[in-house]
């Protein structure tokens, strides 16, 4: 089916657009009240996680009632684990946990490499579900976290402000932590594939604990399972998105992916200029400007597209939106970025 | 009384010592079994922080120990608020709770600039007992949280990953965030006056949140409560420490502070070129290097040394110290820190 609207797709594979695609982290799943009523009708995130018909829903409702540009899969990063065989529970207000966790070879010998097919074909029906019911309106997005994310939750069994646990298996025991980092690789990988064969029309791998790593530990446990990644995937435009990790951006620069997504410390110009004119750059409005008043929101945009300039850029924010965030002021960001003519 | 060893104070002077002095972010109170058991034998955290007896008692602990080039008062920086009309408690795995928050005029009419002599006397008593008890062995170094970290614990209530609800108000209500800012500040230039009466030779500025805000909000709500910090302590060197505030470096070199704490994520060549050569650095050891083997240990500190290379340094974790490490591993970084030969 043709797409009515593939601004994202032309801008991440560095064409020129008549104007900034737009779409914002976690559009689906925290700010919507249609998206609370349909939560409110089930048992919890994790049946709304896995009931493709329901996941289908949320992730139109911002198509609909936001107009940004994409769709993104509602689902989570933590599938992965749970397909390897570590299931997790969402507690409410504390976030995911784990029952076991993998801090020794005989914890990992109990997992497998995730089989998208038989243990995530609820993700690969919802996608489907929503690529027909989306009815080539916008493309959709697709998504994984990044292996060193992954194995920071399998391995704390829980979040974390420093990951400490994690990061002292980097050191203690760097052959297990390879060997895991390489089984979640190699799950997400067909995992990613079958989300293309699903429907997805890009996809975004979320390296959302990377700044707790030093530079040095990302080359070593982060950046070549990302490399892997980016590799076996030549089929879509890939967006690799790593908060916290100031320091990577020159290295993302030589992936084989097509968009780098930016966090709100980061600064565009600055950011390009490490990055060359090669790659899409995605972002990156501070999340909590969407408190401020219409017309600040209007002027921290205008002012954020003025400072990506013209090479390709994908609005969003530099995070996913804050559960708290009044919709209106959402449709004000995505409404300013629209209104933005590009020189 | 005459120091017997005053390298840091050199170093943070910008004089050239013979070697780089060393001390480690939380070397006072999380490692040690010897502090364990004075914690025991205590109701809790706050009595520790309260008893002046038992904080000297943990403060010099680390110089006995570990052979570090300076004490830290051991105290937290949350003694402010508490001094300002908030108290709060310490809840054990949880952290930091604040049964009253400042989120209205109302609330931030109910409280009041700190005095250190009325509020805050159990510190510096800490401080004058703990010079004393030193003996001259080595500097003591006296603390107090950033403006903007402490209003982040104010609104905020607890800790927090994202601090959105202080960052809320930054947009919300921006002139109540700069009236508590300049309230905390006025109160903490008073406090660490204070401790630089009562003995302490050098002060460390902590801006634990800082890299929760973009540049352009730090530049508004932190940076100039620094300045006016900096500017008012001409006594003795001011460190300052933005963690994860990697685009703050530039502006931090124009400050009347003498030493620029680096995390472990900043490199240091880096960070040297951006903040030139006028100021001491400080760091910036991943703290998870600390659970790796006593070779790599010294390696990296090795490494570490050499990257910050001839200019003032004083060697530090890049972050505080992890509760879980093993003391023998602190002892091999101090160690590898003195047996460097400067060029």
């Amino acid at each position: 089916m043709e797409l009515q609207n593939d601004l994202i797709l032309r801008a991440a594979r560095g064409e020129r657009t008549e104007r900034t695609p737009v779409w914002l982290m976690r559009q689906a799943g925290r700010i919507l009240p249609e998206y609370r009523a349909v939560r409110a009708s089930l048992s919890g995130f994790k049946e709304l996680v896995e009931t493709p018909e329901r996941a289908c829903e949320v992730t139109i409702q911002p198509v609909d009632l936001l107009g940004v540009d994409a769709a993104i899969i509602f689902s989570d990063i933590l599938v992965i684990p749970e397909a390897m065989g570590l299931p997790y529970r969402m507690v409410e207000k504390k976030g995911p946990w784990f029952d076991e966790t993998i801090r020794s070879k005989e914890a990992l010998s109990k997992i497998h490499v995730a089989d998208p097919y038989a243990d995530l074909k609820y993700v690969l029906d919802a996608i489907s579900l929503t690529k027909k019911e989306l009815n080539g309106r916008v493309p959709l997005i697709g998504f994984a976290g990044a292996p060193w994310t992954i194995l920071c939750y399998m391995v704390e069994g829980q979040g974390s402000k420093t990951f400490s646990i994690a990061r002292r298996m980097l050191f203690e025991n760097p052959s297990l932590a390879h060997e895991l980092l390489q089984m979640i690789t190699s799950g997400t990988i067909d995992y990613l594939k079958a989300q293309i064969e699903a429907g997805a029309d890009m996809l975004q791998v979320f390296d959302s604990w990377a700044g707790v790593l030093s530079a040095d530990l990302y080359h070593k446990f982060a950046l070549p399972y990302m490399k892997q990644i980016c590799d076996a995937i030549p089929e879509v435009p890939v967006t690799v998105f790593a908060k916290g990790a100031h320091f990577i951006l020159e290295d993302f620069a030589k992936l084989n992916c097509r968009t780098i997504g930016l966090d709100w410390t980061m600064d565009p110009v600055q950011s390009r200029a490490l990055i060359g004119t090669n790659k899409t750059l995605q972002g990156n409005l501070d999340p909590a400007i969407l408190y401020a008043s219409e017309k600040e929101i209007q002027e921290a945009t205008t002012k954020m597209l003025a400072d990506f300039g013209e090479h390709p850029h994908i609005a969003n924010l530099g995070h996913g939106v804050y559960p708290d965030t009044d919709p209106d002021k959402v449709k004000c960001f995505i409404q300013a970025v629209k209104a933005h003519k590009r020189l």
